[in-house]
């Protein structure tokens, strides 16, 4: 590990190079799909003025978040300078610094431009849906919604190959250093996107629901809810938005942990190679969308998996050549004698390595439509279970996303053993899981398109709800699109927490090496306090698995909280407004999404200061083996609870659909409403609390690589108290217990005068 | 580690000797309670009719459980004779395996013993409890209750003791290979009978709830309804029979685990000490009985918490002189020089430690009581949310039981921790944290009297209603006595849990000690590959989790199946037979119970199958250090994912108590219908997978224990192939998935052939 510096020989600079052009024609492709959707026809007078309401609320929203945003990177751009680097001293060290820290910024700015831009188009793109679906049917309509879908996928593959190219051309051996702030920038914003955006998003709908549904008996988008208009800001800021960042960072963090573990591996060729693959994807990308052709009588959703499918395979064979075209024959022609493999062939291994991680794509998206599509058992039976109440419905769907999770996590942890399988125990078996991930990489542009095609439909079925102009047919196909979306997003996010768990298992790579940096001889203390049963360890590997759940569990609430005060200014109006019930006055829309504006940004504040100083806090004050327990800990009960909640939350929504498709009672049926509950109970598992888990993961993997060198410098091992490291520690773990002290006591759901003096007086 | 063969002192011996008296002393006060609880009067003709039905039906259900687990006890038996040791052979190893296969029966029977002498003694207590509240009032009626408890708390802190005592006396040098039989067979028992009557209870529960009050809109315990006296049996073969059994298991593996690590750590006197500390509570525990005597005008929470309070000051103060009097001043004064502890002073270490336990019991009581109890803001909060339904309801419930998982498992870890500090990186370390267990222990006594409490009066009342002999102020007093049973009942699984923490931390010990004697030279590639970062391990810590979540999820959806059963026959009862509704028939109460009797037995099969082979299919198909990772990946979730339930079930059956006592509209309120789903969605979480992951995560570990050598001695670290080795992780594996297909396949709560149909038809 850690060879001599590498200047890249200039074969090596031209594909390079031309991986960056081919980077360059997936942005212009996505400006090209931008062209064509936005050539649609946009809808009649009352659609547009819809749209125009939801197009405003987001953007202000997003304006706001990336100004919130925009702080937090200042200071941790600010911090990020002052945390010494490894394997560089000096002014090179400092260069390094600087370089990292700039690259932070440009990660993050990549990360939130990725956002706006599939929500800018999103909110533009979901009227034309609406129209096409009245106006001309059901395939133009799924072609708009898959048209956005390829810009924003393209932009996502385009940028993140983009950045990390152009890190490797201006950096090349010193690459690894400066990908970490990429890396973490991306990821951080991505993850406060996800957060805010997840609780922007639900916090709308709950609140809708809640007041519209069950206490008014009004339906869903109806314009007499004011929470409407807020409901459809949420789906492109959360499911939009958020989803966009968030496949961006999972992508940009891969491949940022393959080149870092590709230069320990294989010296130049392995920093080339981890760009070959995504490369590929973009073409098959575009082959995959093209392929998203609707076929009259073919359901929406074997559609969509066989262009996933196409994709894949063509990725598959693409891979495989490039790796007996790029790589030698033997590691020794690398100039690697003690090469770890089970095969001593890079290309073999390097091939095996990308094949696993498209199947293991394969695996997920047939797995998690098994067990989240309307027309599977599963689901079938959650809505079943609607005969006998809510209650049933819950613990249905609570423990069908308990067995799709372990059966997802077993196939992602199949797939980690297999690549360290071909690669060894070395460095070559972390580069290897790494490949993995790259190799799902290349079905993230088909992904992501599949993925926009959600919130892009459920705003189309909004707006034409509110419009009130579509009906009969027209409903229909938006009705069965959404429920496609509905499985779409449950793939999105068991894709993006696999990448999550082949990267954070590769990022240990570039941890333990930069603990061996700075710890020398003393490196073999480390590795015998960092054995699994070490009490310190295990420690850390609750502690770990602990922060997931605290996360998860104030995501939830946060939306609770928010829902509610929604919940009261919807009733205020009802009240207050004469004439909204009888459509004679207009509630005021924007109020609402002023309301979840603050809310959501005021509530994405402590998981994010958790994700970032827990580690710190484990880190400084338990020491390096405790972190490197943390972040297996929270690794695996990251995957488990990222995919329980998204499909759960994904399963009982499409109960609900079938009921309303006319299934156990139907519409207005007990039945129905018990499903509705279920539903709002899957809200925010699966759009807030589950997706944010990914980019969690993530950002507190690069947290522990970023403090590493710090960490152990400050006598973590030796055991002599350092009172600097200990103060670090009291800090991190002070803002944790205060954040989270402000957001528990903000209490839950009701906070009016009156009914805190309820809970209040219930209690003496 | 691993000395010379000991042969204990005379003074040790007597030491020893004295302790068993001790136990039996505790066996004998059980009998003088269980005779004070009989001689109380049982109540009117129609209590004592209830009663009888009940008696009747949960005798029925433990025979026929306890034969089915003999079945699995023998197939175990014979297993365990063929696993090699490891630190002896030939003559001695044939003799030893045989001991530990008969500690492995005799551990099993006196867990069966327990859970069968506390529900024996519940079912025959309720009634009496039920008349006193009826005739005295409510000091009289708790103080019935809480004589059971002491009764069984005294059995099994008693049993436990005597069996540990008897090992050690028998075997001495050798005590600790037995005991891991004697522990395995506590544990294994312990867990099917907290999996079938979990199942058994909520199945009853859920089943009568879903078609009492959601569908015929009838109370809970309304005589009419068929389903009643199952849902009586089932607080007693779920609540008293397998809580009794599961603490009685934690009892015998935590002391089991101190025992193995004392004789490591500290020879002879290390065999010693973990003996004192326990029998130290013995005398403490009866203390706490004594002083658990109801005042007036005092929560029946309160006393419960200063007695608890109090017991373990006393036991602080006496372990803390026991240490200073049976420990030398130094290490090296017991022969050992190379001790890794903080201080070199074992009176100082144990005492430490013990405090520490003690220390974390009051915390978890305190946490527990704070996160479930009637009276604190938390359970209010979740009370206040069903103004807006349900969902609010199950959302605010979920989150809660996050949180407090989260510093529940917060403060398991520091616990962890502090004992590890005080004893350091080595063995000493390890025992310290064993230590700590037995200083927990040392409140089991007290603890299994506040948690018989629960089930005990949770059937009075429905004795009480069933009966329709008491109302007004006795009623009153049963529900108030009810809910703190709830808030005692989760105290205990949080206790539970901690031991399981603690016991499996330090059986790390055993584990890596059982490995190293068979690997000799290559145990440092044993412990190369166990870092936490190895992907291996880190796939091991996945599976481990992942394990945790398949249980938890087969356990609810048990449940919901065998309640899907109970609800077709109530159902069919009122439409069969004529005048139920009327009150001029009587359903078929039995009919019910054999349902649920049948349908527990046969769900219990897979989440046990699970326990037992998911460990042998990881070590023997990835090996030692995957075994590893996933013995700490198990306890991580598990630990989070039991406190999870268990604290959510409890503040959603208290939530609903509020709303019962009149907040939020009271009873018949569309809050109290929100919050009675809330209540159902909790019976399976805090009933049936809660407790079940206590004695899942000793199984595991125990488990691992005992195929280590074998494991090891089968290549596992070489890399070589071995197929035997392979044969065995495939035919586990085989079993698993044959097993959890069957369950799954069986289909979520309404599989009648209409219903299947039904089904089936919308998927087509």
């Amino acid at each position: 590990m850690n060879p001599d510096p590498i200047s890249l020989s200039l074969g090596s600079l031209t594909t390079v190079g031309v991986i960056v052009v081919i980077a360059l024609i997936a942005i212009a492709m996505a400006l090209r799909f931008r062209a064509e959707v936005l050539r649609a026809r946009t809808g009649t007078e009352a659609m547009d003025e819809v749209a125009g309401a939801v197009q405003e609320g987001a953007a202000a929203y997003l304006r706001r978040q990336l100004r919130t945003l925009g702080v937090f990177a200042v200071i941790a751009f600010l911090l990020l300078l002052l945390l010494p680097t490894h394997g560089a001293e000096g002014t090179e060290g400092m260069l390094l610094r600087g370089a990292r820290s700039v690259a932070f910024l440009v990660g993050a700015a990549f990360s939130g431009l990725i956002g706006y831009l599939g929500m800018w188009l999103a909110v533009r793109a979901n009227v034309r849906v609406a129209a096409a679906a009245h106006e001309t049917g059901r395939d133009p309509a799924m072609l708009i919604a898959v048209r956005t879908g390829a810009c924003v996928g393209m932009a996502t593959i385009g940028f993140g190959l983009l950045g990390a190219g152009a890190v490797v051309l201006l950096f090349r051996g010193n690459a690894a250093l400066v990908l970490e702030g990429f890396g973490f920038g991306a990821a951080m914003v991505a993850m406060f996107m996800r957060v805010g955006g997840g609780i922007f998003t639900k916090a709308a709908d709950v609140g809708a629901d809640l007041v519209g549904k069950v206490e008014q008996n009004i339906p869903e988008d109806d314009p007499r809810n004011a929470a409407t208009i807020a409901d459809n800001v949420g789906d492109n800021v959360g499911d939009c938005a958020g989803m966009a960042a968030d496949l961006f960072e999972s992508y940009a963090v891969t491949l940022v942990a393959a080149l870092i573990l590709g230069r320990a591996a294989l010296g130049e060729a392995g920093m080339v190679f981890p760009l070959i693959v995504p490369a590929i994807g973009v073409i098959t990308a575009l082959i995959g969308i093209y392929l998203t052709t609707p076929k009259k009588g073919q359901s929406a959703l074997t559609t969509i998996r066989r262009s996933f499918l196409l994709s894949a395979i063509v990725s598959a064979v693409l891979c495989s050549i490039a790796a007996f075209v790029h790589l030698p024959a033997s590691f020794s022609a690398l100039g690697i004698e003690d090469a770890s493999a089970a095969i001593d062939d890079p290309r073999i291994v390097a091939a095996g390595a990308v094949v696993i991680g498209i199947v293991l794509g394969i695996a997920i998206l047939y797995l998690t439509g098994y067990y989240t599509s309307t027309e599977d058992r599963p689901v079938r039976q959650v809505a079943a279970t609607s005969r006998t109440g809510a209650a049933t419905v819950v613990l249905s769907g609570f423990s069908l996303g308990l067995e799709s999770a372990v059966f997802t996590a077993l196939v992602i942890a199949a797939a980690v053993f297999g690549a360290f399988l071909l690669g060894g125990a070395g460095v070559t078996g972390l580069f290897a899981i790494a490949l993995a991930g790259c190799g799902l990489l290349t079905t993230v542009g088909v992904i992501v398109a599949m993925d926009t095609f959600g919130p892009v439909t459920d705003n189309a079925q909004g707006i034409a709800e509110m419009s009130g102009d579509v009906d009969g047919e027209g409903a229909q196909v938006l009705t069965e699109l959404d429920a496609v979306g509905n499985t779409t997003k449950a793939i999105t996010k068991g894709i993006a927490i696999a990448t999550a768990v082949l990267a954070a298992t590769a990022l240990f790579g570039s941890y333990t090496d930069a603990i061996r940096d700075v710890l020398g001889d003393r490196y073999q203390d480390f590795l015998a306090q960092s054995v699994v049963f070490s009490p310190q360890t295990l420690v850390g590997v609750i502690i770990g698995a602990a922060v997931v759940f605290l996360f998860s569990g104030l995501a939830i609430s946060a939306v609770g909280r928010a829902a509610g005060a929604v919940v009261y200014e919807v009733r205020r109006q009802f009240r207050d407004i004469a004439g909204i019930m009888e459509g004679t006055a207009k509630p005021e829309y924007g109020k609402v999404v002023d309301i979840v504006t603050r809310d959501s940004l005021r509530e994405l504040a402590t998981p994010g200061l958790l994700a970032v100083a827990a580690p710190i806090a484990v880190g400084f004050g338990l020491g390096a083996p405790a972190l490197a327990g943390y972040l297996a800990g929270a690794i695996a009960s990251g995957v488990l609870m990222a995919i329980l909640l998204a499909n759960s939350g994904g399963a009982w929504d499409n109960a609900k659909k079938i009921v309303e498709d006319g299934h156990h009672g139907g519409k207005g049926s007990a039945a129905h409403e018990a499903t509705i509950i279920g539903d709002t109970v899957g809200d925010p598992f699966k759009d807030t609390a589950g997706p944010s888990i990914n980019p969690l993961i993530k950002v507190m993997n690069l947290v522990a690589v970023l403090i590493a060198p710090a960490v152990v410098g400050m006598s973590a091992l030796s055991g002599q108290a350092d009172p600097l490291r200990y103060a670090i520690a009291a800090v991190a773990i002070l803002a944790i217990a205060v954040a989270v002290t402000i957001s528990i006591r903000r209490g839950v759901v009701l906070e009016t005068e009156d009914d805190l003096e309820a809970v209040d007086a219930q209690g003496s």
